[in-house]
C-alpha cells in the first residue's frame, strides 16, 4: 500500500508523522473523503473547492495547486490500483511548539491514503437522535469539514449503544442538522427538504448534487417532522444510504422509497459525478 | 530531547505517529497541560482525575494506572531535567481504519512531552470578546480537555488579526465562557466571580483551586458585566494571567488589581499545587 505524504509517495510502513503535528495535538486540520468511480476521483472540482473554503476559514495557505492536488491524488488511485474505492485527503497545520496560537509560518502537512472497495448500496439504516451532544450551528466549522469529529464520534457511539447503525444530530436551537458523517433527507408531500447550513448541516457534495438533481429544498426540520416523512435517505460522497427508523419507528413504510432510489442512481451517473 | 510514546522513552528524533492514528484524522482524544515546579508535576492528582473524566466521557479505557501515568510523567521531567516547566500529556484511541466508528479494541496512543521554562507571571493582556465563533456548552465535550481546539484556535487568530493577546469565547447563548486556552475571572462588587462548567467553562483545575482560595462564586456572566469588573484576570494550569483591557477598553483602572495578584500568589504556594 503506497501513500502520499507531503510530496513523497512513500510505503505506508515508511509514513510517519511528527509527534508535534497540529493535527494531532490540537485537531488542527481539514479533510475530505472522495469516492473512486471507474478509476477516477468522483466530484473531485466539488471536493477541492470545499478543501479551499475551509483553508480559508482557518487561515491555512496551502503551497500546492488544485492541479498539484489531482496529480496526487491520482498517484494514489494508480499505485493501489483504485477502479472503485475511496481516497481521504487530510491537510494539517503541520508540527509546532506546543500553544493554540498557530506559527507564524506553518508546514502544513499533506496526507493522502486510499483503497479499492466496493460503493454499492449500504443495506437500510436505522438512526436513533442523539441526545448526549449537539451540533453547533455558531460556529463556522459546522460548515466545514474538519478534523474535529469528536461528537459525531460521540453521536455514533449512542447510536450503537442503542442498537442502531446512524445518529442524527441536533443543533443548539433542537432542530435537525445531519448525520453523524452524512447530510439528511426527509421527503414530505412528496417533496425532497434537508436542513440548510445554517442550522448546522456540512456543505456536503453529495447533497448539493441533489437539491440539483431531484428538485429538493432546504427547510428548517424538527424532530416532530420526521413523522410526516414518507421516506428518509442519508447521502455522504460514498453514496445514498435509505434511512428507514428513527428511535425504534419506522419512516413511511420503513422500507427505501422511490426517492431515495432514484437519488442512489443519480449518486453516479449525474454528471457533476463523473466528469474529469 | 526524551518522550515517552506507548510505553517507551524514546529521543524526539525516534518517535513518530501512526498515519492512522484517530487523534491525527478524527482528533479523537484528549490531553492535560500540567506545570512543573520544584522538579515535581503540579496539582497531579487533579489532571489525572479530570483525565479519567474525558476518557469516560469518550468512552475509551486506557490500561496505563494513574501510578504508571505519574511514574511516566517523572521519567520525562528527569530525563530532560525539568526542574520549572511544562508537560504535556496526549491520549488518542490510536490508529484505526477508516470511518468514525470507533474500532472494538483500540490500541490508544500515549505520547508525554516535558520542557524546561519559566513559569513567571505572564504581562497582563489584552482580549477581544471573539465574533467568529462561539462554545458548544451543550456538548459534554465543552467539560472535558479534548484535543478539538479548532474553535479556539480561530478565536485566537481573530484577537491576533485585531492587535489583541487573548480571546473570550461567548457560549450559544451570548454568555461568557471562557478565553480561548484559560479561565475567566471577573471582580464584581469585591468578589471574584467565573462562568459555570454549565456555561461552557472548560473545567479548569486551576480555576477550581481559586474557587476555593479566594472565595470566589460560578455565575452566569454577560459581555456586558466585564464593564462593572474593577479587575479581570485569567487562569490556566500554567498561571495567573492579568486582563486588563477587552474590545479596547480598560477593565477598571487598566492596571492588575489585589485580587489577581492574590490569585497570582496562591497559584504556586496553595498545598494543592505542591503536594506530591
Amino acid at each position: 500500500v503506497k501513500v502520499f505524504l507531503n510530496g513523497r509517495l512513500v510505503t505506508v510502513d515508511a509514513a510517519a508523522l511528527d509527534i508535534a503535528d497540529r493535527g494531532f495535538t490540537l485537531g488542527d486540520g481539514l479533510y475530505e473523503t472522495i469516492a473512486v468511480k471507474d478509476g477516477r476521483p468522483a466530484r473531485l472540482p466539488a471536493h477541492l473547492a470545499r478543501l479551499r473554503r475551509g483553508l480559508g476559514v482557518i487561515g491555512l495557505a496551502l503551497a500546492e495547486t488544485d492541479a498539484a492536488l489531482e496529480a496526487a491524488l491520482g498517484y494514489i488511485v494508480r499505485a493501489n490500483d483504485i477502479e472503485e474505492g475511496v481516497l481521504r485527503l487530510t491537510v494539517t497545520r503541520g508540527p509546532a511548539p506546543r500553544g493554540l496560537m498557530p506559527p507564524e509560518r506553518p508546514t502544513p502537512t499533506l496526507l493522502i491514503v486510499g483503497r479499492a472497495q466496493r460503493l454499492g448500496d449500504r443495506p437500510p439504516a436505522r438512526a436513533v437522535v442523539a441526545t448526549g451532544t449537539r451540533r453547533n450551528e455558531h460556529s463556522p466549522l459546522s460548515r466545514i469539514k474538519t478534523t474535529n469529529c469528536l461528537d459525531a464520534i460521540l453521536a455514533l457511539k449512542e447510536a450503537a449503544a442503542k442498537g442502531a447503525d446512524e445518529a442524527l444530530l441536533l443543533n443548539t436551537k433542537g432542530n435537525l442538522a445531519e448525520a453523524a458523517a452524512a447530510n439528511l433527507f426527509l421527503v414530505i408531500g412528496g417533496r425532497a427538504v434537508t436542513p440548510p447550513i445554517a442550522d448546522g448541516a456540512l456543505a456536503g457534495i453529495m447533497r448539493a448534487d441533489l437539491l440539483r438533481h431531484i428538485d429538493a429544498a432546504e427547510r428548517t426540520l424538527k424532530p416532530a417532522d420526521i413523522g410526516q416523512a414518507s421516506e428518509a435517505f442519508l447521502t455522504s460522497s460514498l453514496g445514498v444510504r435509505p434511512l428507514v427508523a428513527v428511535d425504534g419507528i419506522a419512516v413511511g413504510d420503513g422500507r427505501p422509497g422511490p426517492v431515495c432510489k432514484k437519488s442512489q442512481e443519480i449518486a453516479w451517473t449525474a454528471e457533476d459525478a463523473v466528469r474529469p
